[in-house]
């Protein structure tokens, strides 16, 4: 095993790119493939001197544009340094004795529960099934208590799979009755065509057991950024919130995420375009080699090789410069 | 009272200019009256694509610059999202019983003790000794347990006095024997021409119960960049890290804080300059005017009037778009 290797290796999520030397095309990340809206680049360069003042604790018009968009009251939205941030806050906020993770996952959730402390759950999804989560995931539940929490990926991280709204609503609603912490990650939902009606942020309001977590990272090529958002009932969200520092989100921040709610809509459109034909190729020219391509919707694919292979192909790719995430952990 | 006195009187923390209407300058926030660096202007906008990447979660670069600034080992450095951030972590981190607070002192403290539950033990400071911490103080250290934590800024916040080397030192063995966590904000000693025989970083080194707080807020007058550091012993910072999010900071911020660590060292020392001579001017002419000015070495003052007075002022300050901060707090 070369160098590199090792340190892909330690790696827990893409984009390091730090530590790899030259990158020349870093496939690891999974956000936006047509770059941050110019519009977003052009109002952080008209607002460049807002750093010289506190940044507006509130949001007031990142919020409202928000809003707007979402078509969601502004006080069911709280803001945070990224939806990382928003997941530490969750953790900490609701303090649960246990939580349940699907396995494969975001290693995000994990990292923020080690951190506090909290016991995990994992339940293994079934490779044969695609790591669709089933019935069999539902019956996991009575595992946990009152107070508890569970995570979930809507398109999933990594494999890229989505779940329908009737299986959410379910979920939600046994949540609910149980009193489990239900935090629904939709990250990437915004690749998908239809992401207004799988979406459900708008069942969030007003259920204290459902929170949805979103952030304008992957939507809108901004990871460097750090903006992303929950949402849930208002009162949940000012006991989480209690635990946040006071200057969350940068000016910057909210700058560009003001701007990129103002960017022609047609970016999304090509964005899903985009990502749609590509997944198609590539799905095909994978398969023709050979490997196993697990079925997605998002803006990434899981695919999988024997050990010896996926080496070879991670480190010849990374000698040329292209950097793709190796999924062991 | 008018509308805007109103408002003014739930201010926790100055730069709250979102609220007020329009601001033609701001002087409730105490940073540099140069303004951010053209340098960091000029970095960040060559840097700007780096949004598209994840931030380094190690600020490999930043931490070298800033090593080298301190003459402090990178490792026994950690940046925050803002001293603020810092501030959080340290309380959920090191999960005191109780903590100590002097009055008057930055509302960030009590922010972040109240946030996570913290009970906190408050001491008066002497209004007549010019709010300065002295023997008193360090008997009230008797009330703490080994665990507990105890915060003190200097330059002090609000008043601007500082605490002498030797009074920090005694301070800092009484908390080491009895265990306690002793947590000193230096986020304005930036301002002092002698910053470098005053400042306890080099003591935090090695020291599990002495943390050093600074930003580059104040110095490079930048808030709404959001960039803090925390200095202390290794494996504590990585205690304290624990609870942070993957990316706290941003990708900007880091770019941002190289280049003001690269800037003409003429900056500080013009802003050093400029602060002492308008200290001096003003102190003579408020003082002439009758108000009580406290004594002070920082970037900012604190003077007193009768309350009538008080709000009459910052009405009338107000209405021409100018902003003091009231620290009714």
């Amino acid at each position: 095993m070369s160098h590199t290797d090792c340190k892909a290796d330690n790696m827990l999520h893409g984009g390091e790119i730090y530590a790899l030397g030259e990158i020349r095309q870093d496939f690891s990340v999974n956000i936006n493939p047509l770059g941050v809206p110019e519009e977003v680049l052009n109002a952080i360069r008209a607002g460049l001197l807002n750093v010289e003042c506190y940044p507006d604790r509130d949001c007031m018009s990142l919020r409202e544009a928000l809003s707007i968009r979402l078509e969601l009251p502004g006080e069911n939205i709280l803001f945070g340094n990224g939806a990382s941030e928003l997941i530490m806050l969750l953790v900490l906020g609701l303090r649960p004795k246990k939580a349940l993770l699907p396995v494969p996952s975001f290693s995000g959730y994990e990292h923020a529960l080690r951190g506090a402390g909290v016991p995990i759950d994992y339940f293994f999804l079934n490779k044969n099934a695609g790591f669709q989560p089933d019935e069999g995931f539902l019956e996991a539940l009575v595992h946990l208590s009152a107070g508890d929490m569970l995570f979930l990926c809507s398109p999933a991280n990594p494999v890229g799979n989505t779940l329908s709204k009737a299986f959410l609503t379910e979920l939600a609603e046994e949540c609910r009755s149980r009193q489990i912490c239900f935090v629904l990650d939709e990250c990437f939902i915004g690749f998908l065509p239809d992401e207004e009606m799988r979406t459900m942020r708008q069942e969030a309001v007003g259920n204290p057991y459902l929170f949805v977590l979103d952030a304008f990272t992957k939507r809108y090529a901004c990871p460097g950024l750090r903006l992303g958002y929950l949402m849930g009932d208002r009162e949940r969200l000012t006991e989480i919130a209690r635990l946040q520092p006071e200057w969350s989100v940068s000016a910057l921040a909210q700058i560009a995420g003001t701007a990129a709610l103002h960017a022609p809509v047609s970016y999304l459109e090509d964005a899903r375009l985009l990502i749609t034909t590509e997944r198609e190729y590539l799905t095909k020219s994978l398969t023709d080699l050979g490997f196993i391509v697990y079925p997605g919707e998002a803006n990434y694919m899981l695919f999988e090789a024997t050990d010896a292979v996926r080496c070879e192909i991670f480190s010849a790719l990374l000698k040329e410069g292209f950097l793709i995430r190796r999924c062991a952990n």
